[in-house]
């Protein structure tokens, strides 16, 4: 059995769920029709099976070294990632006028979660690539973009994003690498960037660092923040590679998981300063960053929940096989033990991941399809999307991270002592999971983000607007009979949000805006629960719509997942809302000394 | 800041919450008093300092590897554990008959605590020869427990349980593992076993398996399985080593975590059967091992609780040291930035850690003072504390396993990118604990012992006498004026799990068995908040009760830890019992086709 995607559910999400043969009307992305997109797939599909996935515990095992002044890394990545560059893949979402396909983000994020799931270190570079590419095709300059975005579209150069320093990651704003101006209209950079994914290696003709940094005499804090374009290699005026820049590998870090990532401190400005390119203009460098953010976090969400789904598969592929056991009702011990499934509790093991890894895929391929609308649709669609975009893009890069992680420490008690060994992949899924709560926004952002900034935007139109959505589908559902409790119950707890919503917001004037953010986090996963059920509903209608006629396995597991969500996981938010409701302090008010 | 643990805090479970000193009035204790334990504490706390923590990094990263014909171990585990040894510490709840110390299990308990949190790998070896060595103290002859349980006391032996088969794990009945009878009344056993954990090395002059194996010609199933002392060498009768027997390394398994315990698989009777001597009566091993499986399980939670323990006192220190951002009523960015613990979000996360680490603890170490109380208590306190034990042991090995994990899995987060890296502790921590809701009984089989033998055994006996425990904190609680809130919210959790378990138990006669224990998983989860809420109650309440004059941040730190517990956690058991009253069958009905 497949066990990276099933083919039939990215199918499924793609046209029965989200209509993307829709979103192909749209002029933007009338170039290509299903049968292009269908081509890509199975193209993606060989790839992932033949050139990602049989490497993958190799790559683990086998993290990148730092060695005789080089970065070593076992060859099979870069003849994965040349395949990768060869199909097309890293222009697939880009605009023809800069060399790309112009294909929906909603394909591209089909393709990148098949990749993740495949195997994450080596899908990370050209993860990272892309993104790199997105803000450079966004906030770059023609020339920017002929000298650097092209030849990423080709597969010759890497990109990374270089934020973060030793001292400074959450706190961005505190970043001290300086940017000098030089005469010539470059700038020379100065400074130290940690957790650099991707920033040194041999598999590419030229690394595209972009980095922020800070020019002398700017603001203080992010609004005196710039974007530089940092290559590896300066590029002469007739495109080859020139001269080694002045930014130097420090060290690699050693991480729990994602080891086939290789991931760099970096030094700037060691000798006469690294040459650097304004992206834009100074001091907006966080804002253009920023911008580029919804697809990032989407990125992270997106790849927890397919290392989640792909754990699923393994799991369920090993429940089928291994048998341990007789049914509770049978106590004959002469009788053949039963495959695992059959038992209760490994159903509900299975369900369970499959609630939260096809939850977390679908709710990330809706927020593609919401960025595709941002990108091409007419104005009311684009308002429309970019608020629940907004809205969303906390929840869309969190509750994957926590759930899709929670996914994969179940399948490893499905295998038990077996899952827990390095001979099967999903210890590794587990380590590799680990990380997504952690980069592009650690949980606790995430939920100040959602509670501090998205919730109170525009007079709460985000918000509003997502509520007016989940109660369209709570009524497209009420008026069916299979469907009638479910909506049922989205609507209570969708009412019951919003109430809560309303009444911290009441309490924040009079306790203060420490009170009211305290609990931001626990508001962040019981907002996503809710959205999640939604997004579960609006999968079961989608499969019921779908159904073929007669028995359709894949109709009635979805409709299961939905109605395990519904009972086994969205009451928790009940709970939730009573303690944030309330504007619990218990957390504020004790004091640092008594832990 | 010490990090393996506190003495204060295992001051504070074991004199102020436990009153050990009073168990140490019970005539089998009287030879010790608190003025021994506190010097075997200072002793344990230094070993467990200088021998353990130093070289767990390293063992983790040098796992145990099987090369030229034996297994290799980096030298500092023999070193850490012949200090261990020397210090008498093998024997210390052994009968002084026995060549042991014969302490309360519960000191025994806080010295292994101690040895998990410093280096779990190492502390493996020994963990396993205690918990064999008790084997053999319940049931074996006075030839077999002079000829291998003194040496093991002595620390010249090691010992192991082997009872699984790549076949059969959970399934026990089902091993295949034959002993052939002898005329000289010994056994030969042919057959394999798995997950051996330290079956293999060449620390200790010997290696003493405890094996389960059939007897051809006995029942089928659990009841035809017998317990045989299997030793890698013989030994001669003068007590010097002998022959090796026939009892070979296969392999060893790969693990994601433990790394430092060598396991093993392991093939009996390559040649001409290996020599094994049956401990007490054919066919009642399993009741043997059972016998010793509270002690085994309440290890497994501990050790647990203690990784959970360990990794919050490391996320402890770094958010006191490690600087990022500021206030949120803080908007220059020109101030310096703060300690990340006076984020709301950091506090969450430290009191989350600190309600589940010390709620496990307090839980493990109550466990052991009934297993003490069982042990050398009068008849009454027998009796109460057999009834006791036996429902709180799943739990106890299950709860910790649970939220033990999840406390790894936030220290981790406290540190952001860098609890990622192999550079910090936490995500060893993390990588070992996942193992403990395998071994020893999976999640899923603790469900099953706790719903559906536990709970209505001797006409729910057990269940009651809890619940009456409980009631009786509650009563105590209820008359203080800073606890009063807290007794309501426990009877109002006690009663509703109560009438739960009573619904449950009357519907299971019209549903039948397979729909009463369809979610015994969750009531294991269930049960176990109303019961960990029990234990920080009582905590909370001896933390009162030992307050200094004045400010006393140990005290202030438990009770906070308490109210947190109350008000974030418990609450989740409310929607748990909605789902079991009604006994869901959304999993046990899912057919194995639709996932």
């Amino acid at each position: 059995m497949p066990n990276i995607l099933r083919r039939e559910d990215v199918a499924f999400w793609l046209y029965d769920f989200l209509d993307l043969e829709a979103l192909s009307q749209l002029p933007h992305f009338a170039d290509a029709d299903r049968s292009v997109y269908d081509a890509i797939l199975d193209s993606v599909e060989k790839i992932a099976e033949e050139r990602y996935q049989p490497h993958a515990q190799k790559l683990d095992a086998n993290e990148p070294e730092f060695r005789d002044g080089s970065v070593h890394i076992i060859p099979e990545v870069k003849e994965a990632l040349d395949a990768f560059c060869e199909a097309g893949l890293m222009g697939a979402s880009f605009d023809a006028d800069d060399g790309g396909l112009q294909l929906p983000y909603l394909l591209q994020t089909a393709i990148s979660a098949w990749f993740s799931a495949a195997n994450w270190g080596t899908s990370g570079y050209t993860g990272l690539t892309v993104a790199a590419g997105n803000l450079l095709a966004e906030h770059g300059s023609e020339e920017q973009k002929n000298r650097f975005l092209r030849p990423m579209i080709e597969g010759r150069y890497f990109g990374t994003m270089a934020l973060s320093e030793p001292h400074a990651g959450s706190s961005v704003g505190d970043i001290r690498t300086r940017a000098e101006p030089q005469e010539d209209g470059t700038y020379r950079l100065f400074g130290n960037k940690m957790w650099i994914s991707g920033a040194d290696h041999e598999m590419s003709d030229n690394i595209v660092n972009l980095v922020l940094a800070k020019i002398p005499g700017g603001p203080a804090g992010v609004k005196g923040i710039s974007l530089f374009i940092v290559p590896r290699y300066l590029i002469n005026d007739d495109g080859s590679r020139g001269a080694r820049n002045d930014v130097r590998l420090a060290g690699l870090n050693h991480k729990m998981g994602c080891r086939g990532t290789v991931n760099c401190v970096l030094n700037f400005g060691d000798k006469d300063g690294a040459v650097g390119y304004l992206v834009g203009e100074r001091h907006h460098g966080l804002q253009y960053m920023f911008s580029m953010m919804n697809e990032m976090r989407i990125g992270v969400g997106l790849s927890a929940a397919a290392l989640a789904e792909t754990g699923y598969l393994h799991a369920l592929d090993y429940a089928r096989d291994r048998t341990q056991g007789r049914k509770l009702t049978d106590r004959d011990p002469s009788t053949p033990m039963v495959p695992i499934i059959e038992h209760a509790d490994v159903k509900r093991m299975l369900l369970q991941q499959k609630a939260y890894a096809e939850g977390a895929l679908g709710l990330c391929f809706y927020a593609a399809r919401l960025a595709d609308e941002l990108r091409a649709g007419d104005q009311a669609m684009q308002e429309k999307a970019g608020l629940l975009l907004d809205i969303l893009t906390p929840i869309v890069k969190s509750w994957p991270s926590e759930f899709g992680l929670r996914a994969n420490e179940i399948a490893i008690q499905v295998f038990g002592g077996a899952g827990y060994t390095r001979d099967y992949p999903v210890e590794r899924f587990y380590r590799d999971n680990r990380l997504n709560h952690i980069h592009e926004g650690t949980r606790g952002i995430q939920g100040l983000d959602l509670l501090g900034r998205k919730v109170p935007m525009r007079g709460g139109a985000s918000f509003k607007t997502l509520v007016g959505e989940i109660k369209g589908t709570v009524k497209e559902a009420s008026g069916m009979a299979d469907f009638a409790d479910l909506a049922e119950a989205l609507e209570r707890a969708v009412d019951l949000a919003a109430a809560t919503t309303a009444t911290m917001a009441g309490k924040a004037e009079q306790l203060g805006q420490e009170a009211y953010l305290a609990n931001a986090t626990i508001y962040l996963d019981m907002l996503g629960h809710v959205v999640v059920a939604w997004v579960w509903l609006r999968q079961a209608l989608a499969a019921d719509g779908a159904r073929a006629d007669g028995a359709d396995a894949l109709c009635d597991g979805k409709i299961a997942a939905c109605r395990y969500f519904f009972r086994y996981e969205l009451p928790t938010m009940e709970s939730q809302c009573a303690l944030l409701a309330r504007l619990d302090k218990t957390c504020l008010e004790t004091p640092a000394e008594v832990f």
